[in-house]
C-alpha cells in the first residue's frame, strides 16, 4: 500500500496492540456468557467484572454507575430516550446544544415528535456553550439536558462543571456527550457532578462496537434495550465482554501519563497549525483555544472542501469535512453553521485529527500534499 | 485448568479461529471508520459490504434488507419497537408467543405499558405453536406478531412459512426471533415470507456484540437507536466492521454442509439421550421429536436443579437451567411452565446443547459425571 497520513482520528482511532492483546482471551479461551452460572461463564464474568472496575476506578465511579453499551450513539440513546420514558410529570422539556452530535440531536427530534418539548442552546462564534444560556432557556420544567464535553468538530471544551450545577439547581437531569473527549481528558463524574456521561471505546485506541454510559446511582432512566438480567437490567443482551475488556484496557492506556500523551498529541497538531498558517495562504482556523489537543478545524477559504479531501486522499492523506456520522451527506456542516460560517465557507473547511500515532514527519508529508492539492483544486 | 466439557452452546459458542482470522484485519489494519469517504474508511467499508452480501445472500435477502446490530436483543427490541413507533393507526395489538425469549416478552411488556394492546398464544404440552392460533387471536387490528423460529431451551421448531402466511392474510407484520435457529438451519428469508428475522453472531461460532435484523423491502419499521446515516440511516453508530465480518464469516461456515454439520451434532445428542435414558432412571425429555440438532431439555424427577448444576460444574460439565439471559432469577422456567410442568419440575430440569465442537467422548465422560452428581444431590 502507498504511504497513509491518517488525521482523521476523531472518527476513530487505530486499536491499540496491547489492547487487543488484552481482549484476545476474551475471543479464544473465555469464550463463555457471562450470565451463566458455570465455570466458562464465571470466566467471562470476570472479564466483564475487571473492566467495569477499571472504567469505573478511572472515572471515579462506583462499579454499579457503568453500564456497558453498544457504543456511544447508543449510550446517547439510552440517556435521552430512557430519561425520556422515566421523566416526572410535568418535566417535559429537554434542552440540549445546537451543535450536539447527530446521536443526540437526531434523537432529541425524534423525542420532540414523541411530545417533548425541545429546546437549543447556541453557542458563541468560537463553538463556546456557556450553562447561563441553559438557564435562560429554563430548567425547572425539564427532564434532561444535554451539554457535549468537547465539540467533534471543533474541539471547544465545554463548562461542563457549571452546567451540571445549573441542571442540578433546577432538578434537571445534566447528559454529559464526552465521546470526543474521553481518552485526551482526564474526566472524573464526580467532580464534575453529572448525572449521566456517554463514551465510546474506539476513538481511543479501544475497539468498535461497546461503549459505556455512566448513570448516577439514584438517576431514573428507562432501560433502551430490554431482555435479559444483564447490566443490572438496564441493558439486555449477551455481555461483548472482549469489547468490554477492551475498552477498559484503551482507556487505563490513554490515562497512562495523560498529560504528557496529551501534550505530544497537542504539540503535532500546532506544529501543523503552525505550517499550514505560514505556508498556505487564505485560511481561517475555526474554533477556540481552549480545546481537545487532537482537533482543528481550518476554513480554506474560496477552496471546495470535498473536492480538496479528494485530492488529499489520493496521495493518502486523511481527513474529513465534519463528522463522519454526517459523511455522505452534501449539506454544510452544521456546526459550522451555528458558529455563523457561510454555507461556502462551511463547504470549504476541513477538519484534520491527531492522536498518539502521528508525528510531525507526518505533517511536513501532509502540508506538502495539502499546498499541492490546494493549487490542484483552484486551478 | 482442568477438564472442562462445555453442553452449553445454546448460551453461547465458542469463537471459531477462521472467523478471529477473518476478523483480524479489520481489527489492525482496516481500522478505519465505515462512514469515512478517504482511503482507511474505504478499506473498512469494504470489510462491511463484503459482510453484508454474504449474510444477504446465505438468507435469500437483497444487500439492503440487512440491518447491523449489537446482538439478537438489540434486533429484538428494534423489531418490536419500531414497529409499534410506525404502526398504522388502528393497529395496536401485538401479538407474541408465552415461549418467546425474554428479549421479546420484556419488550412486549414495555411496549404494553406504552399502549400496544398485548395478546399471547401458548403451545402445546410438547413446546409447539400454532399459527391457526395466531389467526384465532385476531391479526387484523395487529401491527406485528411474533414466532420465535425454534425455542432457545426446548428446540422446537415452529410452523414459521405458516405463521407468516397467515399475518400476511391479515396485514400484520411477521417477526421471526431465529437466534437459536440460525447457523444450524437453512434459513430463506422470502421462501418463509416473513417481514423481519432477528439473530445473533455467538450463537454459531461468530463474535458477540454484533448481530442481524432482517427488514424486507418496504417495511415500516422506526430506528431503535437514532444518530449517523449508518445502516441507511435505520441505525446510528459506527459500524462495528471486525464484528459483521466476523458473524458473515461465521455464517458461512455453518452452511458448508449444513446438513453433515447438523447430523453430526444431532447424533453427539442422540447418544447422549440413549445413554441419559438407559442409564439413569427418573428422567423425562421435554419438547418434540421436530426440535434444532444440538438442545436436550432434561427433567431428573425429584432432583433440584440448581444443587445438580452446581455438581456437574464441579467436574467441568457445563450445562444450563434455562436461557443464559435469565440465569440469576430463582424463578422457575418460564417456557417449561408454559408447556405444563409442575414449579418442582421445572426447576428439576436442565438444558444439554450440543455444537459441532462436542464429541460423544465428552458424552461419556458428562454421563458419568451426571450419575454421580444425581446420587450426591440426592443423598
Amino acid at each position: 500500500m502507498d504511504k497513509i497520513v491518517y488525521f482523521d482520528n476523531a472518527a476513530t482511532t487505530p486499536l491499540s496492540e496491547e489492547v487487543l492483546r488484552e481482549m484476545k482471551p476474551y475471543l479464544t479461551d473465555f469464550y463463555g456468557n457471562a450470565n451463566s452460572v458455570h465455570t466458562v461463564g464465571r470466566q467471562a464474568v470476570k472479564g466483564l467484572d475487571m473492566a467495569r472496575e477499571t472504567v469505573a476506578d478511572i472515572l471515579g465511579a462506583d462499579f454499579n454507575e457503568i453500564y456497558f453499551t453498544s457504543g456511544g450513539t447508543e449510550s446517547n440513546n439510552f440517556a435521552l430516550r430512557g430519561s425520556f420514558l422515566a421523566r416526572e410529570k410535568g418535566r417535559d422539556k429537554l434542552v440540549v446544544s445546537s451543535i450536539e452530535h447527530s446521536a443526540v440531536l437526531s434523537t432529541a427530534s425524534e423525542l420532540e415528535k414523541q411530545g417533548a418539548k425541545l429546546s437549543m442552546v447556541k453557542p458563541d462564534k468560537n463553538g463556546y456553550l456557556l450553562a447561563s444560556d441553559y438557564e435562560k432557556v429554563g430548567l425547572s420544567d425539564c427532564f434532561l439536558a444535554g451539554m457535549m464535553f468537547a465539540n467533534n468538530e471543533l474541539g471547544t471544551i465545554q463548562p461542563i462543571k457549571e452546567f451540571a450545577k445549573v441542571c442540578s439547581n433546577f432538578g434537571a437531569l445534566s447528559f454529559v456527550d464526552s465521546v470526543q473527549a474521553m481518552g485526551v481528558t482526564d474526566i472524573k463524574v464526580k467532580d464534575l457532578g453529572v448525572s449521566m456521561l456517554s463514551f465510546s471505546g474506539h476513538k481511543f485506541g479501544g475497539p468498535k462496537g461497546v461503549g459505556v454510559l455512566y448513570i448516577k446511582n439514584g438517576v431514573k432512566v428507562a432501560p433502551l434495550i430490554t431482555g435479559g438480567y444483564q447490566e443490572r437490567s438496564k441493558r439486555g443482551g449477551t455481555s461483548n465482554v472482549a469489547g468490554a475488556v477492551g475498552l477498559a484496557t484503551a482507556l487505563k492506556l490513554s490515562r497512562i501519563d495523560l498529560e504528557k500523551q496529551t501534550a505530544n498529541i497537542r504539540s503535532v497538531k500546532d506544529y501543523f497549525i503552525k505550517k499550514v498558517l505560514s505556508e498556505i495562504g487564505g485560511v481561517t482556523i475555526n474554533g477556540g483555544e481552549n480545546s481537545l489537543p487532537g482537533i482543528v478545524n481550518i476554513t480554506f477559504n474560496g477552496i471546495d472542501g470535498e473536492a480538496l479531501l479528494y485530492a488529499l486522499d489520493l496521495k493518502g492523506v486523511c481527513a474529513s469535512l465534519g463528522a463522519a456520522c454526517s459523511a455522505g451527506t452534501i449539506e454544510p456542516s452544521r456546526v459550522l453553521k451555528e458558529i455563523g460560517l457561510s454555507d461556502i465557507d462551511a463547504k470549504s473547511s476541513i477538519r484534520f485529527s491527531f492522536y498518539k500515532q502521528n508525528t510531525t514527519q507526518e505533517v511536513d508529508y501532509a502540508v506538502e500534499v495539502l499546498k499541492q492539492a490546494i493549487k490542484k483544486v483552484s486551478g
